[in-house]
């Protein structure tokens, strides 16, 4: 099992942004799809061992989480739209459940639920398994044993907030793929080949 | 410089294709934007030393090539919808260029040029440099040393036709990213990164 947790700083957390205007309406919410696709998606197939969550920060209501699950995911499309649109059905669905201590899944159809959880408590959640930060100041990934069930946390073109990275440091290690600066999605794909290699 | 060089079998080449289908409409049309962007971008900058040529092989007025040059290539968003819409302006150019034996580039903006060219006609453009046909049989890319300056040729979902590799093997030879079958776009990220450690 393979974990990828987006942390999208800016992505909308209302369902009114505009499919045909990711980048802008919806807060680069194109950055949040092509991490979906990247992390989940083979030439043929979809990533059986893999679970995506993407944890939207943007204004009015974060945070706000999507999981996809790649062992029950059906009828979903890698294009950046179609990923999109399943973003904004999940967003309508939680925007009627009210703010709580208790953070429950919501099942938007097979392989994609949404909750309120922050990172902060999806990183708890995690927390017995493996968990790696990307940060170009880690052990390079060619070096290191990553082992089994590994957690990945990536950070948008900003990166984590110095506030959650000191959170999941509590839990986790740096990791790196070297000085050049990736996408959120190219890392995924960087990732997921460097541990089908091994 | 690195160039990569998408065959897309079945892309439409008239610019009649949806923006909200790229999937269907559009012949699949969303690998090839998601093919142009991983090759091209980072995350706070578009890489400077690549180019990319997307061969676009569908109905009803193949072949049609267009060309995309980090070097000088301005106002270009990197998701899909924004890709897509430049595919539509090169292709409505072209529309109106009559078919013959000379087959020039027209500029559609910084950075975007169309032509009628094959794929073989751009493989034979740039047989003096190091050509690699991406292909599970090859050598693995982990084993090899690369050279400056090379060419990658990738198919879709389908790989090459048959005919067409024979020919890009006269100047080229097989390479490997391992077993699994990956997206034309992140073959270009994972040849991008094992190029950019070395």
């Amino acid at each position: 099992m393979r974990t990828f947790i987006l942390y999208a700083r800016v992505a909308k957390t209302t369902p009114d942004f505009l499919l045909k205007d990711l980048p802008g309406s919806g807060g680069k919410m194109d950055t949040v799809c092509r991490f979906v696709t990247s992390s989940l998606w083979l030439s043929h197939a979809v990533r059986r061992d893999v679970v995506v969550y993407t944890v939207l920060n943007g204004s009015p209501d974060a945070p706000i989480t999507i999981e996809w699950r790649g062992d029950s995911m059906k009828r979903v499309s890698p294009d950046e739209r179609s990923i999109a649109s399943w973003i904004k059905k999940a967003l309508e669905s939680i925007r009627e459940v009210k703010k709580g201590k208790d953070k429950p899944w919501f099942r938007i159809q097979e392989g994609i639920r949404v909750s309120r959880k922050s990172i902060q408590e999806i990183v708890k959640d995690l927390k017995d398994r493996s968990i790696y930060v990307l940060e170009e100041r880690g052990d390079n990934i060619r070096n290191i044993n990553i082992g089994k069930d590994p957690v990945f946390v990536i950070g948008d073109h900003i990166g984590l907030p110095k506030q959650e990275e000191k959170f999941v440091l509590r839990y986790g290690k740096k990791i790196s793929l070297g000085e050049t600066l990736y996408f959120a999605s190219a890392c995924t794909t960087i990732i997921n080949w460097n541990l089908d290699q091994s």
